[in-house]
């Protein structure tokens, strides 16, 4: 594809302004245990990633915003939470120029998108946008995790089991998936996603957000599962009420609050008007 | 004073590190209405800057700690609230090798302490550290602000007008002095606070905490006060229940939420762990 006939939301992108992820990424040549994880996101200085739940907040500079999109597709998966595929209807594609869709082959670069709706609250349609971007053959079918109401106690209505079904076989059309999980106290375990990811080929996974999953993640219980930190900060302040990036508290033998975590190898890279901020945390 | 004689706690610190600070503090050939107000405080990723209030925690690395003590002596004042004079004790001096008492002359380079008590919180004694510079010539006697409740009502007994006294004794015996500022709906105004400084000859002021102060200077209301902000990031998550700054939410005309605000030339500079952000706020 000769590059005047890109799409036009393509970003023009060159991978050396990008050089410094490098230490922060996957080595390709490992083969560990579960999905190397970055956790990736992009907050205002008062830890804000939006203004509400319901809505997307234009934080980062384009350069940013291109620099996200780079990093997706150096992952084999994108994870987002049903409050942001409610909010945002995001793509989870790759729109930088070269990848598949983007003057790239086939699907090249382009990772897996994959939702965590433990109730099935996203209500999807032929007009999502992920399942456009596979129509449009610029994004893979993507993998739904639900949790496992239909079976055993049944508590769904016919209606909503008949669309459940009708979502399901969308899904399939576009080469998509839904995976069941185990509901614990009504939350899918990261250990469990994680073990589904990598019986899927799954070798890394980028987790964009939003609030609430982003949280659960850093909280100390699971922080180990993260490999890296990537955090993009604009100059800007939100101010309260927004979506808040601050994991639950964590505390000494003696009940004194602690930081919940620090960061090892942390490098700072201004970008645009923002900064990136990269660092190591699990093992 | 020769370098062998410095005090322990001297930081060895070079200006020319600092040049990225420059086009982000006062002309010194203005002269303005108001004193310039530079904003500056260190913050955790999840924009913590304590674990709780009646602490002070360790967040910034030593260059970035020797960074806020050159800025202190680029400033006429440095001025925090009463909370955190209760709970961190501060110096407010500059302890940059070459100011005064520093290997400098006199007191060179040392800015006025400046604390914001509306209501006598605070009851300092001659151990307070900011009156043992003093005494070791290594800061200026403070300025400290007060409500006027000894004016009109006089709700206080007569033991508490009796220590209050002898505080102001203590004070005036180290340089320092109370001002009396009429409170409005218990509070002090900002802009008595900074034509109070501008009468005493103070030019320029560093705001540096705690959390209350700082969002109330960040509020839409009172952040055009504001000149520069300038912020050190340190790569941790502190979490829930930490002294965050997150100032007062914003909405437009339909009551829907926006940004507080945004800086204006952001430059975001590496140092150490840390990042420092410098930006433009009011006029
Ligand atoms: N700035 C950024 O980088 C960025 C990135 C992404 C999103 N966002 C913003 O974030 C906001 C949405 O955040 P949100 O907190 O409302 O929604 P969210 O984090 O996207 O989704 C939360 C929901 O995901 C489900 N979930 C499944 N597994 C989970 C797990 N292990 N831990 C936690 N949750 C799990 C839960 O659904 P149930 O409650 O149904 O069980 C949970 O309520 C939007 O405004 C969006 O624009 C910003
Ligand atoms: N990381 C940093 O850069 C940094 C810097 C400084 C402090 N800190 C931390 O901040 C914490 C203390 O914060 P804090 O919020 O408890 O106390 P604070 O902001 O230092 O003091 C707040 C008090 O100042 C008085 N005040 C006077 N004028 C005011 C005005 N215009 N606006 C707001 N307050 C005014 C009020 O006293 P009344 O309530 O009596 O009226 C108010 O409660 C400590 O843990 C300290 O270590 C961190």
């Amino acid at each position: 594809m000769a590059s005047d006939t890109l799409p036009p939301d393509a970003f023009a992108f060159s991978a050396s302004s990008c050089s410094f992820l490098r230490p922060y990424l996957r080595n390709k040549s490992s083969n560990p245990q579960r999905p190397f994880l970055t956790l990736a996101y992009a907050s205002s200085l008062d830890s804000a990633i939006s203004l509400t739940p319901g809505i997307h907040t234009y934080l980062s500079s384009p350069q940013s915003e291109a620099m996200t999109h780079y990093l997706r597709s150096q992952h084999d998966a994108v994870v987002v939470g049903a409050g942001t595929a409610i909010a945002d209807d995001p793509g989870l594609n790759s729109r930088v120029r070269g990848m598949g869709g983007y003057g790239g082959a086939g699907l090249e670069g382009q990772p897996r998108p994959v939702v965590l709706d433990p109730k099935g609250r996203w209500e999807w349609d032929s007009n999502a946008r992920v399942l456009r971007m596979v129509r449009e053959r610029k994004g893979r079918g993507p993998l739904i995790f639900w949790g496992e109401w239909g079976e055993g106690g049944d508590w769904r209505s016919k209606e909503k089991q008949r669309r459940d079904e009708e979502r399901e076989r969308l899904l399939k059309n576009h080469g998509g998936k839904i995976i069941r999980l185990p509901l614990v106290d009504g939350k899918m375990r990261w250990v469990d996603i994680l073990d589904h990811l990598k019986a899927e080929g799954i070798k890394s996974v980028m987790v964009e957000g939003g609030g609430t999953v982003i949280n659960s993640l850093l909280a100390a219980e699971h922080a180990h599962l993260i490999n890296s930190l990537i955090v993009t900060i604009a100059p800007t302040l939100l101010g309260q009420g927004g979506v808040v990036v601050c994991p639950k508290r964590r505390t000494d033998d003696q009940g004194n609050p602690i930081p919940v975590t620090r960061l090892r190898d942390a490098k700072w890279q201004p970008m645009g008007e923002d900064v990136v901020l990269c660092g190591k945390l699990g093992e």
